[in-house]
Parts: C-alpha cells; structure tokens; sequence
C-alpha cells in the first residue's frame, strides 16, 4: 500500500474513464467518493450515455471522442466491452501523455492484452485488471459507488510492466475498497471461465430454451419464474454486446470448462434416467459445501452489508 | 373466493403441518399471522427440527408422528420431501377426520397423486398443490410468514376431486397472499421441468464441475465467485434429499427439457468456437426480453416489497 492511500491523497490526478455503464460509472463514482482523483474526465461514443451521464454529475468534463479525453489524463480506464479496445487504443495512442498510466476492466484479460498492448506507446504503462464485482444492468444509472467494496480486484501485468504503475493501479483501486491481487493473464481467463463465463452462457441457454417454448408454456415460465428460473433471467439480462465480446476473446477456455460441464451433466441425465437416486443425493451433498465455502468468503451477496448506495 | 376469505374469519380448524423446514414452517408462519385457521399442529420426525419449532413457537402443538397428527386436523398440509409421501398417506390415513380435507407443497404433481392418492380413504379430499416460492435455505428458521405474499399457488385437482374442498384450499391460500391457480398436474410438471427443475440441476452441475478443479484453482472459484458463480452456488445450495426426490419423480419432463437445452448450448459451442459472434449477439438479445417479461410480471424478487418479516 503506498503512502497516498494511507494519507487520504488523490493517488492520480486525471482520470479518463472511457465508456461510462454499469462499470464506467461505477469507477467515475467510486474514486470521487473516496477521493481517490482529482478529476474525472468521462468518454463515451453513445451521446446519450454522455447526456446521462451530465445530468447525474458523474464526472467534471464529458467528451465522445477517446481520443480527446485522454489528452489530460494520468490514468485511462478503459470500461468499454472488449471487442472496441484494440481500435480504442490505436486511437488513443498518440493523444497519451508522457508517463500516463492506462488500465481496464476488462472480463478476459489474455486477448485483451493481444489487442490493446501492442498499441500502446513507450513512456506509457499498461496495466490490465479486472473487478470481480457488477450487477446484469447496463448504463449509467446502474453504476454504484460502493460496487467493489469487499470485492477482488485482478491484475495481470506481466514481467515487462512498470512495477511502480501497478502499485499506484493498486492503490487506487484499494481506496475503492476493492482486494486487488494479481495473478497471470491465462490463469485469470481459466478462472473466469468457470466462475463467470460459463455461468452466463448457461444462463442464456436455458432462458432461450424457455423463449422457444410455444404460446401458453412460454407465458408460464415467466409467471411461474420464482422456482430458480428467476435467477437466470437475471443473469440473462445482462449486456448483449459486451457479453458476445466475452465468449469471442476467451474462447479457448470456455470451451474446455464447457467440455466438463457436458461431461458432469451427462453423469447427471443418466443418473436420472436409471433412477440413481444415491448418486444425485451424493452430488448434491457436495455442491452445498461450496455454497458454505461461498459465504465464508463473504461473496454471497451482490454488496457488502450496508453499502449499496450510488 | 369463499365468505370467510373476505369476513376473515378462519377457514379451518386445526390444521396439521406434516414436515416443519422451510416451507411447513413459512405455512404454520403464515396461516398464524393471516388468522387463516384456528390451531396448528407441526409434526416432524426430526426430533431437532421439532424442538426448534417449539423454541420458535410456530405452532400450538408438536408430535413426531404423521398419524398422530392427523386424527383431530380439518386439513392437513404435507410438507416433507416427495419421497416419503407415499409412506406418510399410507400411515395417517386409518387416523384422518372424516371431512377431512389434505393437501401438499410438493414441487412434482403427477408422481404425488399416483403415490399419495391410493391410500386416501372415501371422505376425506385429497387437492394437490405447489406454492412457487420458496428459497434454498432448509430447516424451521428458514421460513417466513409473507414467503406466498404475491406468488403463484398451483393446484392440480382432477375431475374426481370435490369442489367444495378445492375452494376451501383456496381461500386458505389466497388469505395467505398466494395467487391460487389451477392446472392439470402434467401441464404443471412440464412447465416447472423448465422454471425449477432444470435451472437447479443445471446449477448443481456447474457447482459441481467447478468442484472437481485441482487446488488453487477450486480455492480460486471460491474467492471470485461474484461474477455469475454465486448465484448457483446459491440454488446448488438447496436441500439434496428434497431436490433428489423432485428429479427421480418427475424423471421424463425433466429429460425432454434436458435434451432441448443440450441442443441449444451444443448451437451456442458451435457460434463460439466459429466466431459467428452475430449468433450470440442475437440470442442475448432475446434474452435480455424474457428478463423484462419477469420483472414486469412482478416475479423477479425473492419476496414481495417491503415484506420479508418472519
């Protein structure tokens, strides 16, 4: 932990956030709060996101361009889905400051790295990170100030990374109340596959199961959603784009975890099918632990207790 | 809606709560504070689960005993998992009340009337029935007294079944807060094949495979489990006996909805490793409109506004 987060002094003292939803505005909220920057400046192609973002105060100077709000910055945080960060950092390239230091929130960190980092000028640090935190809501409005308290923060630089930038990274993100860590870029993707990734797109798959039944059935699933499909809706709902942009950049281990999965549910089809009702029970028994295991880790709930303010 | 469901008077006399976990203690909860009925009597042959109702005062009267229950209860509710229905029906039925009327909670209808039905002796109604609510926690302390307030309760009564008893278990219900409804009892299990049961062994599936990862890693999915995981870790948390039960009786809706979501994520693997990214695109999309037919059908929180007392 550096001095300035003990202190209680900004840590930088312009932050660009480019791309101002759920997470955008969540970082713009979060390092105000807890004064983390002097000066927040946000970015965002869509105007209507921008206007939105002006009429909740979110930040002190809103541009389209990110080309023009990186000019001042001392940290870039790019918050915008995956698939823009490679054109993104081209554009922003030339614009940087000397000694800049730009990172992201990026849910797949490997193929980021592959199309921001070569991108990236000399005399300016990229650091790659990752909350493990956010809700299925998207825009400005959704964004919370108290969104990565209590939550792990990731970060993947590599050998060749400014080690100093990723302590300031740290520190900032800590004043956020966030557990920043860092772990390598592949080991990241393989973990969010299964914690992340693979959840979702069984999410998706289900509720489009659902979706395809016919007439009466399809409005009953919605009416009758309380028994667990609820939480799937849910999960569902979440952004399109950013989401399609999740499964393109980390496809590889994706589809190995979805492999397994097959394999586990396949155990479980059969098990029904021959009345197995001991091997369900013993599975059942075991998953349970892991809902204990979850709560111990107090990451049971979408906010800290108390803290769901914006 | 019955004279006594508007005057508030109760609607029965003694009732018998046969199982006292989550759900037997949210009816003893409910149909206490909504004054639905005039006495209660829990049973449960878990001496633990007994005591601790008694410590809670859910009720006016305990026995471990399903038949000694019965003999002075107007109507009696079955609340234990759908395993041992057949053995409780055949066990209390020389101790029911002549008018008496019975009627359950459990999640599979059709497999419940074929197990239970036979052992219900001439003058006593039998009127199966499902509340859609209910949460993953088990045991009497899980329960909560508004647990029905705003949600669906299916019954599955058949042309045999006498109408009288069936408007009865109406207005017990509707006093609690439920939105009683009627269906056939295979209609019923094909439509929560899809909203409960395959969203649950999806999630024990999941938990499971994230289970059988190698140390650090299995540590790993723990700790960043706030990025979807969490959510089925929760429903992977739901009682194994009870869940058990629903599959092994509800085997052939449950096998049809599994083969039609295998079709789909199969789809969904294949856009993934081809990069058809406009596949997913396009499925998220309609997704996102199944999650917005939730919330606006009020079915998108686990308890109603405002209300989640004990």
């Amino acid at each position: 932990m550096t001095a300035s987060s003990d202190t209680g002094e900004p840590i930088f003292g312009t932050l660009a956030v480019i791309g101002i939803g759920n997470l955008g505005s969540s970082v713009a909220r979060a390092v105000r709060k807890y004064g983390a920057v002097k000066r927040v400046i946000a970015a965002d192609l869509s105007a209507d996101a921008l206007n939105r973002a002006r009429e909740l105060r979110l930040a002190d100077a809103y541009v389209e361009q990110p080309s023009k709000a990186v000019a001042e910055a001392d940290i870039v945080v790019l918050c915008t889905p995956l698939g823009a960060f490679g054109a993104i950092a081209q554009a922003m390239a030339p614009h940087l400051k000397p000694g800049a230091v730009i990172t992201d929130v990026g849910s797949v960190k490997g193929a980021v790295i592959a199309a921001a980092g070569p991108h990236i000028p000399a005399g300016v640090a990229f650091v790659p990170g990752h909350p493990i935190a956010g809700t299925e809501k998207s825009g400005p409005d959704a964004g919370s100030s108290d969104l990565f308290v209590g939550r792990y923060w990731i970060l993947t630089p590599d050998e060749t990374t400014d080690r100093a930038a990723v302590e300031k990274v740290t520190a900032l993100w800590t004043r956020c109340g966030a557990l920043v860590e860092e772990m390598k870029a592949d080991y990241h993707d393989k973990v969010l596959a299964v914690t992340s990734h693979l959840p979702h797109l069984i999410a998706y798959t289900i509720v489009g199961t659902a979706f395809d039944l016919e007439g009466q059935e399809q409005q009953d699933v919605i009416r009758f959603s309380a028994g667990g499909f609820r939480d799937f809706t849910r999960i569902a709902g979440s952004s399109p784009i950013m989401w399609r942009d999740i499964f393109l950049n980390n496809r590889e281990a994706v589809l190995e975890m979805l492999q397994r999965f097959s394999e586990d549910l396949t155990y479980l089809q059969r098990a029904i099918r021959w009345g197995e009702g001991d091997k369900l029970q013993e599975l059942f028994t075991r998953t349970r632990e892991v809902r204990h295991s979850v709560i111990e880790a107090k990451q049971d709930k979408p906010f800290p207790e108390g803290g769901n303010g914006k």
